[in-house]
């Protein structure tokens, strides 16, 4: 298949209700899992609700990072959509799971952007002269 | 099934190039589709790349609306996110196919936080006292 993006959405739950509850904390893991994706942040904002819950987005280079918490249900909706293939969304996913204490996840790999174009794909650059069109 | 939040994952195709180019416009298109809902934006931000694509989240009560774009291939990937019954995803998506200049789209909903409790999920309250929880 001839893709532009990969998309993890990820369930994650029993997580510790405590710390998903937790903004500071939140934005520092996802701006991490970021750093060990390989991905480079661009700009993030993060929101805290009343009385609980967290959403925050971080626009990479490569797409976003997505978290949306549910602390009164230890319940997290994480999605991690990349483009180009070098970025290891696993690992950050690995690090997220751990970190959360997530008690069990399930992930959907969604291939975005499946193009009948007769050449190879590239995702859009930034910096690096490898990925420029 | 009991369940927290809708996710509508988008795929447009044979857009408008020049227009999915440009952030200023793609900004403010997905603002409008944000208020058309009738979802509360939170925060937004968006990124032109160089030379070209745009990436842009905004973040709402509800959870997120964000945005990726390939003018090179005439490619967008939308993800309209939401909690709660009120909000119109659709409207939003009939709103920006049209803006975009869409040729075809393909739409997958994903179902969020599937959760086996036996009450009614509430999503994340921030102002209204009807989903206060």
């Amino acid at each position: 298949m001839n893709y532009l993006g990969n998309h993890l959405l990820v369930e994650l739950y029993n997580c510790n209700t405590s710390l998903i509850n937790n903004v500071v904390k939140i934005e520092e893991l996802l701006l991490e899992a970021v750093k060990i994706s390989g991905a480079t942040a661009l700009n993030s904002t993060f929101h805290k609700f009343s009385p609980h819950g967290v959403s925050g987005v971080v626009v990479i280079s490569e797409s976003h990072f997505s978290i949306h918490t549910w602390p009164e249900y230890g319940y997290c909706a994480l999605d991690i959509f990349t483009c180009g293939t070098e970025i290891k969304s696993e690992k950050a996913l690995d690090f997220l799971k751990e970190e959360l204490g997530a008690g069990s996840i399930s992930v959907t790999e969604v291939k975005r952007g499946i193009l009948d174009f007769p050449v190879k794909l590239l995702h859009k650059p930034e910096v690096s002269e490898k990925c420029a069109i």
